[in-house]
């Protein structure tokens, strides 16, 4: 048997043979994976409306979403530059007849546009965002000609919101959450924050005619109605398109691999396995986990169109869906091995896949990279949509996680996602917070630490490492 | 050497053995390119406007885009049925005051709507396109019911123009193309269209309001504002975001391969070679075609990342931009082969290649399909653009020439791009028109016929089967 099963090519690509000895024999791979002809876009962000109108958490998403889809962005929330100099204001200090208010608002104003102009012009990446009310026309021509001195084009983006229950909730989530709340009574926080509102509403500018000359995109009751106006190139258009499938009301996303398969237990990868005994305990138990975390929440439930999410799925009393998108990561031919197989079959193929897990691609198959780029529409469809309960593979829950966590691609491919385990993931304005409840039903673990073959990785060992990429939460048991 | 230099995982698999004979190694292969879940869903897009705003230019847009990512699509226009009736109408026939008029064209759009509910049910595809002015509220309201009960969601699509000039353009385009004019005095005709636009704006009711509870995008000024209003699901955003970057001024698409290459002339496929010597002729003749055929214009220059194509627009006077999106399709292991050396190591891949040419896809390489979803974000770019040239590359010319011409994806990959050629496309209202310039400096040729391995295709038998799939227009020389 030849080692390298591949070998017989190589006399034909002599200059093939030093990148098949270090990686996936792939040489000049130009294209990017994201279609996103980028590198010479710099784009500014500015956000436009009262508090409480769901800013920051758009920002946070576009830079979470954005950084998923590998490029690079940041928020330059002027709040925090604000605080430096006055950490716990009243309402009184957003009054605009307070000149020092006024004043010490317009610093943290100049100090955030500094800021973000040096972190382009360093290479800090593609897309910032001045997270701020900038509600008035003055200061949003101020940062429009600040930017277009330093070569950044402009994009605002307008949340407008007269749905009353909508704003209350956003105002309860940063009386609880702000920063500037820190140890006051919540009832007094919230009573104070309607009084900065108002001082707002007094001057506040919706962009409308008078301003038709920008780029803007006005998000109406976020998710209801969109405006979008002199959208230039790719990179704000996909923006754009993000915004435009956002909405903020308050939700939960669950997510579960299916149960323990037939090839789980014998170590393979890939294929399309039935649930083992144990994982057709977990498909049975699964109903009052969710019951337990969701309440009496209608869930949807969305599933891969492999055998071993769908039968995990069948007791949940729910209306289910299967996703192509959501099977799992293509190994090509490596589909139907064991880790030792491989190791054996495509040792440079087995290495290079440690050194750059996530870009590497299986031949005939996906890399993460690619995954990420299928789930795109999944993500999309869940940002549009309400409890929804996932339940799919190792590595498509992965990308998925890493998208609503923000877990970098270095880590992400390398996160144990445990089998027999419901998470509930729940979106807010200052993070997305995660609740893990446990079905106690025993499971190999088929996380594989790097350097590792072995066909099951020992559960305690592989959890010890993976502390250290991972701040999991305590699992419900 | 052994035959095939995969035989050695097979004893791992013998699962695979069968798929391996008589296709590429990847069985169970789910996930669909576009990650487009849409079998569930029917959508009617009906499209609202005055005469002359571009609508059915939209409308069969939409059809191509769509056509193109392999989503069936088709436009129903009422003024098709309306013409078995009445061929040539004057102004008077649509003027709302005219009972017999009126009697006719609503039953030409009873007509259409049931032919595309017959569509739909008989599984014809996803998006159908209802083509008509669409005018009155009452009108749409009841298009919005009869969809309702059929089951198919609605998606009105308001094109809104006030430039008169566009207008004006739009109008002679009308008069000069249009069945209801056909041998008619052009300014007589471009009179009665500009009376039958006015009896429409008597009557005409812009989306307003009164239909917040609609699913609509309103294009004002096409490309310039959009509203959008309710989105619901993927494939609507997806018709809405593409909708956002149209534009519809009058204007052209120059496409050209790079000239000869080095590999081109050793039958070699993929690399990244240097242009040959007649190559360089075509580079330094180029400019000269181009001034030919776009006269004073300003293009921007587009290559790929790739020598040959950054050689042969260097003596373009114009600004160039390089995008990985254009570079050739990944060929795998198979790069810097030559046919014939492909067909004796991959005999089984060569065979299945030529099976399914469009999904084939090389190992640890792209298929065409690859290929069309890398371009999307360059076709929305162009789409948005003014006078480009393109320098690029066989297969990707033949997918952005796919999308303008609606080739469908039988024949795509397997139509002939001559080297030494600058391919002008123009969109119009009924269609892209093509024209061709050869640089009359001869090349080999590149194209291979189904079933052969043959180095150089003798090129007047090329051409001879090429003719048969597509109608190339005479070429200037």
């Amino acid at each position: 048997m030849a080692a390298d099963p591949r070998e017989s090519i190589e006399q034909y690509k002599p200059e093939m043979r030093k990148a098949s000895s270090g990686q996936m024999m792939r040489p000049n791979r130009k294209t990017n994976g994201s279609g996103v002809q980028a590198e010479d876009t710099r784009i500014c962000v500015v956000m436009v409306g009262l508090p409480a109108r769901g800013k920051s958490l758009i920002a946070s998403k576009v830079v979470r979403y954005l950084g998923w889809l590998s490029i690079a962005a940041k928020t330059f929330n002027v709040g925090q530059y604000r605080r430096t100099n006055t950490p716990t204001p009243t309402a009184d200090f957003f009054d605009t007849t307070n000149p020092e208010g006024e004043r010490l608002r317009k610093a943290a104003a100049e100090a955030a546009v500094k800021d973000m102009i040096k972190w382009f012009n360093n290479g800090g990446g593609l897309v910032a965002i001045l997270d701020a009310t900038n509600s008035t026309k003055s200061r949003r021509r101020w940062i429009q000609e600040r930017c277009e001195a330093a070569g950044i084009e402009t994009l605002f983006v307008e949340s407008k919101c007269d749905d009353e229950e909508l704003i209350m909730s956003n105002i309860k989530e940063v009386k609880t959450t702000s920063p500037d709340y820190k140890g006051q009574d919540p009832e007094v926080a919230a009573q104070d924050f309607r009084n900065r509102i108002r001082n707002y509403e007094k001057v506040y500018q919706t962009l409308d005619e008078d301003e038709a000359d920008l780029t803007y995109c006005k998000l109406i009751n976020v998710g209801h109605q969109v405006i979008i106006n002199r959208i230039k190139d790719y990179l704000q258009s996909r923006v754009v398109y993000y915004l435009m499938n956002l909405h903020i009301r308050p939700r939960s996303i669950w997510l579960s691999r299916h149960g323990e398969s037939m090839f789980n237990l014998n170590g393979k990868i890939g294929g399309d396995a039935d649930i083992s005994e144990r994982g057709e305990l977990y498909a049975r138990k699964l109903p009052e986990l969710v019951k337990e975390s969701a309440g009496d929440r209608q869930l949807t439930v969305w599933t891969s169109t492999l055998k071993r999410t769908i039968q995990t799925a069948r007791f949940l009393p729910f209306e289910k869906l299967s996703w192509k998108a959501l099977d799992e990561l293509d190994s090509g031919v490596c589909d139907s091995l064991t880790y030792g197989e491989i190791e054996q079959l495509y040792p440079a193929d087995f290495k290079s896949r440690d050194a750059d897990k996530y870009n590497y691609r299986y031949l005939g198959g996906e890399s993460y990279r690619d995954v990420v780029i299928r789930l795109e529409p999944i993500i999309m469809e869940l940002e549009r949509s309400e409890n929804i309960l996932i339940v799919t593979h190792q590595a498509v829950l992965r990308c998925i996680y890493a998208y609503f966590m923000g877990v970098d691609q270095e880590k992400s491919p390398w996160m144990e996602v445990p089998l027999h385990t419901l998470i509930r993931l729940t979106p807010r304005a200052y993070g997305t917070v995660e609740d893990r409840w446990s079905a106690n039903i025993p499971a190999v673990s088929t996380w594989r630490g790097k350097g590792s073959s072995a066909k099951h990785q020992d559960t305690e060992a592989s959890s010890r490492a993976n502390s250290q990429d991972l701040a999991a939460p305590e699992t419900k048991a």
